[in-house]
């Protein structure tokens, strides 16, 4: 309520929700005070069988969450043993001593289910209201308290708390549900290409969706139809037919990801060489679990002097050409490749802003090279964003560059 | 209510409202159905003095919340003839003529206050209501309804409804909010260090609130009594008496920019050898508009042949004490220092997991170096994360090392 935090959690829950077949209502969010959470809890079962709320289970004065909810709903807190020795051993392998004040994290409310938190130290919390006291004609209904980093939230709801709805509340109907991962084509184009050719399969029952991001738009086809799987496997085809090149991979698919496993299944190896992204293509890539074996690392030249020092590009070309221009780009791809001994390298240097621009040259303007054992291709892009979104997006193009020249 | 699109509105408006001194009570999204909007309204004007709803006042099929809103409010929707030919003129001056669906933005609920929408086609409207239908014996209430596109409803928020609500709800205290931005120390470790001090502050009408990211703590110190500025600068005291080698800097400032405003106002240098962060933390740097004047760049060292080739490793000191280690980091630091002529040097090496670990190197081991002028110093570590937010707390802990240095 403060502005101080953005709400990734109602993104990403509603897209889970979303994906698995089930209809989210609404969501609420409110103070971080005891009236305000009980007010949002009364209201949400008065209207919802399945309410989950994210956040104030920690161990300070305003995590107050878990205190609310019990007294709301008259379920006495006791102290969990096992919930206590989890705490403890979590601090241990962290070599510190549990503070006293983490000890609340260890209340648990009357018949309340824990769900262990293994990423962090404040366990998720399961309760059922059958009756339930604010619908009392209703059906039973039931309250999943997660915590709130995101990093102890999103395994617990994925490996404990989905399972357990797709039991509690089966489907009426198949639903399945396809995402397609693209990159290089906007959203409005996407549509151009595939909305008519998907038109009749509209007709038959299938939902297509589409969300972008920078760079990047996912194609979602659904269906809850009793041939749902048939019509999202025939509107696959039809997405792979009119815009395939494009489509790197499914839901969970990282373009980084794809890039690794295409690499590691050829059993080659990549460097980098970057000015304007200052890192980031890198870190991209060694954010993909085992990157390790087919990324040997590189280099950072973000001055001039290391251009030169460290991949070799000669002063003359810098002289005549500038630091931001094709034959700095090709030279630091070539440099990065012989000096790492990596079958590929990527090379990426541009203007990020908000300053540094000229007319020839505008913010925005970016060189990639790709050296690999065929030779050098030098591409030049205008991403004319802020500075972060630049580093994205020049770092999604170099990326795909990489995946075209793999698929070739 | 999909997943797919991330609502920045709620951070935004609740951010603009709180810096001014406004208390905001809850936020709610419901889906595109005019039933589920009628219900949101009611249930807030129930609830609230102002109302601010956003989107859905554009031409297409899902945009019904003008509608929704009329027929609720039972305010027929009359055609504005001002409207109207500011939206004609709209297209005009992108020669285009106005489609026959876009008529439906110059429709205004009866009584309504047009908002002029500079960036684009749909007015912002602003209702009042007194009395209140839904909360009869309450004060009077507004509704102010702005655009979906944050480029259009930002500027209107701005330039319009914020000078009008600042007149209509006159503050009735002075308001002052600071916040102090902390790494370091957990959440539990600050409050336990500095509730106790603050108490009496609080007493006074001082509150205090925590905002817990990954490797960093945000102290929130606000009042709305008379001696406000004096309360939140006791505070402000208080806190840096207790943690202040803590506190990095304040509202705004990123940890990574203070590192850069430190160096440049020294006139000194840095590069990186990256081996587990993998170029994260140069990212992060980078980031930071005008870096280039002290960033250099460097290294990422991921492959153990990169280490020893580029930055001079001893392979003896590989073979003996392995590839995280401390003499490992220290020799990564001094030879990336060495070999950029760079003023410091930061190396990082480690095990980012989710494999690699030993048990007297468990996953999430890591070792800091930094060299400089005077020597270098290493700082083992033990970040037991998942794989991104290791890169993040380890990259975080390597710029307070330089941080603190450049204290000293």
């Amino acid at each position: 309520m403060l502005g101080r935090v953005l709400n990734t959690h109602q993104q990403w829950l509603c897209r889970q929700f979303a994906d698995a077949g089930y209809v989210v209502q609404r969501q609420v969010a409110v103070a971080d005070s005891a009236s305000a959470i009980q007010d949002a809890v009364r209201d949400a079962l008065g209207r919802a069988d399945l309410i989950v709320s994210t956040g104030g289970l920690g161990p300070t004065s305003d995590d107050l969450t878990r205190d609310a909810i019990a007294e709301l709903l008259g379920r006495p807190l006791r102290e969990d043993p096992a919930v206590l020795a989890t705490l403890e051993s979590w601090y241990a392998a962290r070599r510190r001593t549990a503070p006293p004040a983490v000890r609340v994290q260890a209340l648990v409310p009357e018949g309340a289910r824990v769900l262990p938190n293994a990423h962090g130290t404040a366990p998720g919390l399961l309760l059922e209201f059958s009756p339930n006291p604010f619908r009392p004609a209703g059906p039973a209904a039931w309250l999943v308290m997660l915590p709130g980093p995101p990093r102890e939230l999103r395994p617990m709801f994925t490996e404990q708390v989905l399972p357990w709805i797709r039991q509690t509340f089966p489907l009426p109907v198949p639903f399945v549900c396809r995402t397609l991962r693209s990159t290089g084509v906007p959203e409005s184009v996407m549509q151009a290409h595939i909305a008519d050719p998907l038109a009749d399969l509209v007709r038959q029952g299938l939902e297509v969706g589409y969300c972008a991001r920078p760079g990047e738009v996912d194609v979602r086809l659904a269906s809850r139809r009793a041939d749902a799987e048939a019509l999202v496997g025939a509107a696959e085809a039809v997405v792979r037919r009119e815009v395939g090149r494009h489509v790197y991979g499914g839901e969970a698919e990282t373009l980084e990801a794809v890039v690794v496993r295409l690499l590691t299944g050829r059993g080659q190896t990549l460097a980098v060489a970057e000015s304007c992204t200052g890192g980031h293509l890198a870190s991209r890539i060694t954010n993909v679990p085992g990157a390790s074996v087919i990324f040997l690392g590189g280099f950072i030249t973000y001055a001039n002097t290391l251009k030169q020092n460290l991949v070799g590009v000669r002063p003359e070309t810098l002289a005549t050409h500038g630091a931001v221009s094709e034959p700095t780009a090709r030279e630091m791809a070539e440099g990065a490749r012989a000096r790492t001994g990596a079958d590929f390298a990527l090379a990426v240097t541009g203007i990020a802003g908000p300053t540094g621009g000229t007319p020839e040259k505008p913010v925005g303007t970016a060189f990639l090279a790709l050296a690999s054992p065929a030779g050098t291709e030098v591409k030049r892009l205008l991403n004319a964003f802020d500075r972060e979104t630049f580093k994205h997006m020049t770092s999604q193009q170099a990326l795909e560059l990489l995946r075209q020249k793999l698929l070739r």
